[in-house]
């Protein structure tokens, strides 16, 4: 059976986050159904595999897919359909048909993801489920100053929430950004790795807004590594700002 | 008692629309309740009285509303007690105090539309409650020969929905302009005038839709303006792509 690779954006405002859960709404079950429909498999035997889960609320600009399909029809045509039939929160952007050794979990060599943060006085009604928000002094050059130290392998133990389930907590982050986008009241993070753990990302952005804040020097994730404690970083930036962005194999 | 003016931005998509209902969730209902809150006047005698109605999933970038208030307190405390209390989707962005003789709906003298439309192939995830969408064939060219049209003192009973309440169906549109997004996939309609029937914005770009793709001709907009005749525009752009962009006094 042909192996296809689908890029998936959603708004993830209205899902109890990707991963197929009984009686939730979820992206990857509303998706397993629509496959499953278009192949007419009454069983719903098909899965439908994510490079990885996201939480409630976290929103996807590409999340990456594969499953198995049991007919050979042209991949623009199977992204067409699967768009028609899906609910208007999620859209296929991209199909292709990928060897049958192509995993989007497995063979994915890094994620990027997009962190959208408004610094506006009031949530403003069109970017409170987009965005997240704190309204309180931020210095921008410090954050800046301190964004660097996250690049490189290092162990993640600090930054990991509790309840992952990963045998390790050594990952590497290729690169982490900062913008001001003062026009709209914004910052924007992103952030490359290999991989991220359970909630990871989020705290990262905690942390760099506690620093901008002042609540933490500048040179604090450095000893966040160091210290090895998941008690030591408990400001988890809201699910609502966080987007994967894209990943790549 | 000073009176207070008021500019209001929401996401229309959770509510009923701008006018109290009972059991139903509307901006007006949710406004009256916070004010009363704040004027500790537990039989919620203070009315809010809205530049007029906006319809269900209809947004607002600056609505204007007025109500008299029991207390003399600075405008901007006002209104950052307003924001702090209101839900997410409503946010006061202006307050001053005005003259009694103020009225948000009588003293208007004109109001300005947004139409927000996508024109991309399937609905974006993160577009669908805030844009129209039609995916067809649209010719600007002929949009933009076609608007120029409404500017002008017409009888706009040919645009009017069933069910309105108007004495007189004569209106003025001010201006009336079209502007192509292309890098978004999008188009957007603005339109100013004294006021506007029910739905008669929505009917507006609905014409221009069919217009654009050749569903009528190009001077259709005469005559519909010389047959006076509800049945012969019937195409309503969806209330998503709509927004009260500003009341001017």
């Amino acid at each position: 059976m042909p192996r296809y690779k689908i890029l998936i954006k959603y708004d993830g405002s209205e899902f109890f986050g990707w991963q197929i859960q009984p009686e939730k709404r979820t992206v990857q079950g509303e998706i397993e159904r629509v496959v499953n429909m278009m192949a007419r498999s009454p069983k719903n035997w098909i899965r439908v595999q994510g490079s990885g889960r996201t939480d409630t609320g976290v929103h996807a600009l590409a999340q990456v897919a594969h499953f198995d399909f049991p007919f050979d029809v042209p991949a623009e045509g199977l992204r067409k359909g699967l768009c028609s039939k899906l609910p208007f929160d999620i859209t296929v952007t991209a199909a292709e048909q990928v060897a049958d050794d192509f995993h989007a979990q497995y063979s994915a060599h890094d994620k990027t993801y997009w962190y959208r943060f408004s610094t506006a006085e009031f949530k403003d009604p069109f970017k409170y489920k987009y965005t997240g928000h704190w309204h309180r002094k931020l210095d921008f050059a410090k954050m800046e100053a301190a964004i660097g130290d996250y690049v490189g392998e290092h162990d993640w133990i600090s930054f990991a929430a509790s309840g992952f389930q990963a045998k390790t907590t050594i990952r590497t982050v290729y690169s982490a950004k900062i913008e001001a986008h003062p026009e709209d009241e914004e910052i924007w993070f992103e952030f490359s790795g290999s991989g991220f753990l359970y909630n990871q990302v989020r705290i990262m952005v905690g942390v760099l807004l506690e620093i901008g804040n002042g609540v933490r020097p500048v040179d604090d994730i450095q000893r966040l590594f160091t210290v090895r404690d998941r008690q030591e970083a408990r400001f988890t930036a809201p699910a609502s700002g966080l987007y994967l962005k894209s990943v790549d194999y």
